[in-house]
């Protein structure tokens, strides 16, 4: 895999195929810890270059910070390297971001992906920056990567062009990338434009073909969690030049389309109910519900039409 | 003060003029606990009727868990009543909300607000309730007074009249109120005239006179930090049936619309800190960030023409 565009990559803090994992429960609702990992190495197998630990498809913030560190330390106890994870930090309260942040980088995290404080809205980029930069001041760390969590749908807080500039200007050692969860091309492409030593992730692979051509660093992708055999072919597709690419995105962006009919983390958890027989991943915190029957049929028959089923 | 109006009051959970309290920090941005006791006496003293410890004003979501537990242990250690205080605990995790209302319940607190978890978007009534419910189920309490927040442009989370009609149902002896910061007067008559054995605290005091008129409770509102008097005159001149209550009510709402002009919690941190000379007040959690100069000086014009002024 020598070559112009594999060079280019190797430049960027990282890249490639991320699974933003989900979180398997217990039927109390806390997390599964074995679970986790065994879904970890799954994903890993299946091709992903890595694992996002605690995103929005994680339900992150449906989980205290305790259980959060826990389950941290549970999968890098049982054989999930640190390289193969970026985990998730941001929580509303500067507190909890730095607490949860400090005790990744102690057990040898490098990569975070840091959510905005998010229950205040309109909030200006000088309160961003600010919150930013306070919880970096308080850290201590000797490598660390920030990747930006861009999801202004979700969070309500998009990160603006200006404000990722204004943090690359005072963190240049740290800024590491952004996760952009806009749903947009444009705003992807012009993130890679404007920032060609950050690993710009769109958070999903629906352009994965485009954004790559354009200088983007890959994918962190939830559909990754059902797909990840085919996410990682467009990528070793495109890297290699292959004709066949297209049609590998083609598909992948209906499969995308399928989920993306439905609520997507109790889409995902029902796909993976479905496909591994187990009821126990149809488990998930309030505010989130299983889907409906009628959903069900639906993603069902969608999925299988794409040769996406319970095999 | 023996009459109709006074009778139906008496007959809610709760009612009267509660102050959503501003959360004074220290240099560390820690909370500033002493201060705290202070600032609530203050607000007792000024007439309210109670103390809304950790909303939006509070600043509550900024704040960890331990944070939020150690302040409330503090306060009721150092002379604040437990009738007195009203204590949010609504989190994203369930987890939290638990742990922080448990807390609350076995400090004594009876009367609980809240929040919805706030992260996912366009969550149904059904995951909506799913969340109250799960909450509930997993606390140990003799009595408990819920009253549900509902603040739909900062958390995102409408709570809709069928979800409060549902969760009466489901937990009648618990439910007692609805905080309505929706800003919308129809929805708080709305809401009185669909629930009229709940507190409807309407989340200002902007239509006081009218909520009263029409069966709410009172108010729990941020600008009672700086016109806990004002406010106080209007509910007891309503009681009182007294004919100067339409220009108190004209009066506390000009007040609220200056303070209304700027971000709502660094124009009150900075009504207090002008009021009381104390820089102290100024300082706030990430990502608020503290009004600017020239908004200093058109909330300091506002305020002196209301003859609200820093004596």
């Amino acid at each position: 895999m020598k070559n112009d565009k594999n060079d280019k990559l190797l430049r960027l803090p990282s890249y490639g195929v991320w699974s933003a994992a989900l979180t398997p429960l217990k039927a109390d609702l806390s997390i599964d810890h074995e679970k986790l990992v065994t879904h970890g190495r799954f994903l890993l197998n299946e091709g992903c270059h890595g694992i996002g630990l605690f995103g929005t498809t994680g339900e992150a913030n449906s989980f205290s910070v305790d259980e959060r560190m826990n389950a941290l330390e549970f999968v890098l106890q049982n054989g999930l390297s640190t390289e193969s994870l970026m985990v998730g930090t941001g929580c509303c309260a500067l507190s909890d971001t730095v607490i949860l942040t400090q005790h990744a980088i102690d057990h040898g995290i490098t990569k975070i992906l840091l959510l905005p404080p998010f229950y205040y809205k309109n909030v200006g980029d000088e309160g961003l920056f600010y919150a930013f930069i306070e919880v970096v001041n308080r850290l201590n760390y000797k490598k660390l990567e920030l990747y930006l969590y861009h999801f202004p749908a979700m969070s309500q807080i998009p990160l603006s062009i200006n404000l990722i500039a204004k943090l690359c200007s005072a963190l240049p050692d740290i800024i590491a990338g952004v996760k952009d969860s806009s749903g947009n091309l444009d705003h992807s492409l012009k993130l890679a434009s404007n920032f060609p030593n950050l690993s710009i992730f769109p958070g999903n692979e629906t352009h994965l073909l485009e954004t790559l051509d354009n200088g983007c660093a890959g994918v962190i992708s939830a559909t990754a969690n059902a797909n990840a055999k085919g996410i990682r072919q467009i990528f070793d597709s495109w890297l290699n030049g292959n004709a066949e690419t297209p049609t590998l995105q083609e598909h992948a962006l209906s499969v995308r389309e399928a989920f993306g009919r439905h609520a997507l983390v109790p889409a995902l958890k029902e796909f993976a109910h479905w496909s591994s027989k187990n009821q126990s991943w149809l488990r998930m915190r309030p505010p989130l519900v299983p889907l409906t029957p009628e959903e069900i049929k639906t993603l069902h028959s969608d999925l299988s039409s794409l040769s996406l089923t319970s095999e």
